[in-house]
């Protein structure tokens, strides 16, 4: 939509892989949305402008060759990976499912990029999870190691916190791979986890709304936080709550991604940029949740539960982001009306909040525990 | 063999995969040799000791979990891997069996262990080719980075030369991550490229050799430098031939896994060893083979190719090497006596040279001209 606003032809690809597992594992975003092709009938009614769909997966290489052939885009973006964290640690299926998809499908892009449409701009959606929580500053993608006395600027080194974002380290060495062979244009998207609902293309219309998950699995920390906030049970803070993360509102994914195709890197270039707007340790977030909620009346209260994620409670964090900052990005602030507005949408559609998708059913350890 | 001279029960897997892309791709071994449990017979009579035998492949979870699960090992050695970089870059095809190929089966290999043989120590079998030709010196898997006044112990970056280079490092991404979230224990072994014929093992049977393969896709440079000696065709050296890499005889590779295996690492490590013995540029090796042939009377002469890999020519290179020689290994040498064995092995059957087979037909750039 952002796109297509801005008088770009649009094209999606969708498999509904999102909407199959929520189904399957029983956890429905807080309100149900229409599928893909009657949303996009209703941003024709809303914008007037058209965008075309294909409901196929692509990981069958044939259906995506046809399309990329067919449409010939100028920027591809790569939203195709199973993004879960908790989802990719449920147990072998999941893992498989997580690792089989997100491979790939960046091999089965790369290839159909490289015989159809080679100058295409490849805009991937990374994670900052990819580099996990060194005891040195995390720069964006490269780093200048100086070593006995040499010098190399090198990938820099990634340890990732969950299987998923393991495969998000598979998809930057396979990229990275193509690019430098054959001269691929590639821009990697390192963020952060993403809050908020509402963007300036969906305030028009709550079919057009993103959808809001909240459950242990899909729904990232602020979202459970204003949920739990609303339903009146406790925030449940994962161990001691010093897991500090660089948090984005979901604006600035939307305004990263069209400064990013309008800024294409060199052809043959593999950029890589960090994107949050701030650092926030787990904590912080809730309390912030409790005081935006208390500004509505709401007394949210915090609980801390034994961390069922493998990770660092306590640890040094400071990440570079500065080159999104260089093509014009205006971030936008976690302030308190931001969270008042979350909170007045879940309060909106509080019956339909299910009390027990909330806590945490996959343990990091669970795979050995059923061994 | 190895091991099982030494007393051990052992179990070998094999799905055939080697012998039927040199069937499908016409590129056969110098000699050929019998199939799995003929050579197992063999062994007895040699021997006196049973090797037991599967056929099948472990990217089917169920076949390779009944297995771990009725062998209980003590010790797995992960060779399931095509490891054939030209092959990885022939084509689409050949390029998605080799991601599928070794991605599926360390992965169903960490599940299968994890659930029936949890103290089990994996041996994977790495390459040094996953370091690439930095500019800085290559440590043994991991670099202690001091950056901005801060320190952390890394996972040496990595950055491959082909994409079976670059299936090996998501390989080492996703061990690594297993090991660090479940306590698997591994040992990843970075080889350089390996020549010679003989082991202690075989040296008694010509039937329990190890496949002799010289053709441009298996055959590693050594092996095809002797073979075209032999069969009075230039060497061909791709390119300037300053490309360097540290090489080892196939007697070391057995000397450190049997090594490796009876110095376990602590329970939940990932040790990572380099594994060469010396490093020579391919100009140099091209000038050993000419020496050697000259001494059986044989004129062998240099023709430098354009080359079809994309790699530096020439390029700093030093790899540490020290965790191995700790243990105890005792390193053979490529001397002109293993040069003379290896050539008069070839002059034996120097009638079932295919000359065809050895100059390259896989291009890295291939894929684009095809596109």
């Amino acid at each position: 939509m952002a796109f297509s606003r801005r008088g770009n032809e649009v094209m999606v690809v969708d498999n509904y892989l999102h909407r199959r597992l929520a189904l399957k594992h029983k956890m429905p975003p807080l309100v149900a949305l229409p599928e893909l092709p009657e949303r996009c009938q209703i941003w024709k009614s809303v914008s007037g402008y058209e965008i075309s769909h294909a409901i196929g997966d692509i990981q069958d290489f044939e259906f995506l060759e046809g399309i990329v052939a067919d449409f010939k885009p100028d920027t591809i973006i790569h939203y195709a990976q199973q993004r879960s964290a908790p989802f990719s640690m449920k147990g072998i299926e999941e893992a498989r499912l997580t690792l089989m998809n997100n491979i790939t499908t960046t091999f089965n892009l790369i290839w159909a990029v490289m015989r159809h449409a080679p100058k295409a701009h490849i805009i991937k959606l990374g994670t900052l999870g990819e580099y996990g929580t060194p005891n040195i500053d995390i720069e964006e993608g490269w780093i200048d190691i100086e070593h006995k006395g040499r010098k190399d600027r090198m990938l820099y080194p990634r340890q990732g916190g969950s299987l998923y974002h393991t495969t998000k380290i598979h998809d930057t060495d396979l990229l990275w791979f193509y690019v430098r062979t054959y001269g691929l244009t590639v821009t990697d998207i390192m963020q952060g986890p993403v809050y908020g609902v509402v963007t300036d293309e969906t305030e028009n219309h709550p079919d057009l709304l993103t959808a809001f998950d909240y459950d242990d699995i899909y729904g990232t920390v602020v979202n459970r936080f204003v949920v739990q906030a609303v339903a009146g049970i406790p925030l449940t803070v994962y161990g001691k709550g010093g897991q500090t993360r660089g948090f984005l509102n979901i604006r600035d994914t939307m305004q990263a991604i069209v400064l990013v195709a309008e800024n294409r890197p060199k052809t043959g270039e593999m950029r890589i940029l960090n994107q949050f707007t701030e650092q926030f340790n787990i904590s912080e977030i809730a309390d912030k949740v409790c005081k935006a909620a208390l500004s509505l009346g709401i007394e949210a209260k915090v609980a801390h539960l034994e961390n069922p994620r493998l990770e660092l409670e306590e640890h040094y964090y400071k990440a570079a982001v500065n080159k999104l900052a260089e093509l014009g990005l205006k971030p936008t602030m976690l302030t308190e009306k931001v969270l008042r507005e979350m909170l007045e949408y879940v309060k909106e559609h509080q019956h339909k909040i299910d009390k027990t998708l909330i806590m945490p059913r996959v343990r990091w350890s669970h795979a050995l525990q059923h061994a």
